[in-house]
């Protein structure tokens, strides 16, 4: 009998993920019904986007997971309704456009590229930046993507601090964590990189009096959460000069509104949420793959820690 | 009795320069008169940048090598009064610089950075770039310099091919060589970057020719020599669109005059030949090594083969 899956995202994303889908349980050698539209008592497994229609779980009597779209899940994991075991997204595309961004981004700020891209004014000022290994780098967040980032970036001869609620071990990254690890963190951030999941415990951990721990002229990276940041303390940092950049990649509204600060100021760079996106093919194994471990009764991969919201 | 090294470079080259070697001559125990003042017929190295007053070789009866402060040696290898050995600076920090800042152009251009930085108009325009696995990149010279850029660019999952005069074998990187390999890495090359040394072989390499050769649309960097590109057929490759962006680092003049159409060009961002510098404390380890080396007899590293001319 073939196992009965719920796609429960938006119309778009089945234009996308149905034939990789398809294709990826085929692979797995599930025999699968997968459809939009289910009785939910029918229901064995939820694919899963947190913007779907579907909030109550509670008809789904017999489904044994929701896989997740998505890396992030704090805009599922508290639902009171939910009560089978939630598998977050981890992908390989996912990780490695992220690896890019912020790969990218992190040199950008550290070769001053923008004084060339914006001055084309046909004055030479020939000051070359310093070394790698004279700029220090904290990623903030050491998930499978923070991780990622921070290998990359002490690959690129970066001094890395990493931090994290829980210890980590991370090879050539310092690796911190606690309250006072993460002033520490702060205090050795020339440039910042923020890889945090939203949490009510990371919510608007970077403020005003955590911004003040940053060097003079420190840099912000966010491919994160817009929550992670106190946009108001934000800008009066800005303002002050005591943060000299922020790229932004996500906001607590998006798209972000056209009238919002952040897209005026000259030391902000707004991305429209590109650092990184699932990408269908390399998605779809990893939910087929959950889908056959279900079935055979291997344990879930990616399973979310429902009490610490991540 | 001392070994006498002459230091034949500008002043301002003296002033960064003469602690560090005499630092480093004194690890290495060379005892060493170090100064930028000697009679030509007692001095035993010279350590040289090819624009230095000494120009005439000649009355250097007994010096023992040239030790060159920069990596090219264009304006030197070609003098027909040098009849001792001439050694090329190979310097890991200006290796690590160069690898920093193609990376970063390299990321900058595959992410279309740009857009961002230019464009902050309130618009949100959600559109994610390829993963590296989907953007080609050709590194034109596999030396020192092209090598290590080479290699980082793989780590970073770019699909990497390089080319070189003489065959090469890089891990990762599809390594060609010759005529008929030149035409098959340009058209392989989404990004094409220029680390070639300036010959009379590779003057004006990239020329009309070599251009069409391109995919449409292709990106240029060049942090190599500014006469391995024919600048009016890159500006008509450019206006055509068949280039879709040059980043210059390098020119035929430095600095590069205020009305030359580079600077004007949307789609030309010049660089002041920052890419990258020898870093005197370890440049000048790399000269006080060599000057051990021919006081003990062992042969001088970095040597130039002057029939190939780098």
């Amino acid at each position: 009998m073939p196992v009965n899956i719920l796609f429960a995202a938006r119309a778009d994303q089945w234009r996308i993920y149905q034939a990789p889908l398809t294709k990826a349980l085929l692979e797995q050698g599930v025999d699968a019904t997968l459809s939009t539209d289910l009785a939910p008592e029918d229901v064995d497994y939820i694919i899963y986007a947190p913007d779907s229609a579907v909030q109550d779980f509670t008809p789904y009597t017999r489904a044994k997971a929701v896989l997740n779209l998505w890396a992030g899940v704090e805009n599922i994991v508290g639902n009171p309704t939910l009560r089978i075991p939630l598998a977050r997204m981890v992908d390989h595309g996912l990780t490695q456009g992220m690896v890019e961004w912020v790969t990218g981004h992190v040199l950008r700020h550290h070769l001053g590229m923008d004084r060339h891209i914006l001055g084309q004014d046909g004055e030479w000022r020939a000051d070359a930046p310093p070394l790698a290994s004279d700029r220090r780098v904290t990623v903030l967040g050491l998930g499978a993507l923070g991780e990622a980032c921070a290998r990359m970036l002490v690959r690129l001869g970066f001094p890395v601090t990493g931090w994290s609620r829980r210890p980590k071990d991370i090879p050539g990254v310092s690796c911190l964590s606690g309250d006072a690890g993460l002033q520490a963190a702060l205090k050795a951030a020339d440039i910042l990189v923020l890889l945090l999941p939203l949490t009510d415990e990371t919510e608007n951990l970077l403020n005003a009096e955590t911004l003040a721990l940053l060097p003079q002229g420190a840099v912000i990276v966010n491919p994160g959460r817009g929550p992670l940041i106190d946009d108001d303390a934000l800008l009066v940092a800005l303002d002050r000069g005591h943060v000299a950049h922020a790229t932004l990649d996500v906001f607590r509204v998006e798209p972000l509104p056209a009238e919002h600060p952040f897209w005026a100021h000259p030391n902000v760079t707004v991305t429209p949420h590109i650092a990184s996106e699932t990408r269908s093919e390399t998605a779809a194994q990893v939910i087929a793959e959950n889908v056959r471990r279900g079935e055979t009764g291997e344990p879930f991969l990616h399973l979310v820690d429902r009490e610490n919201g991540y």
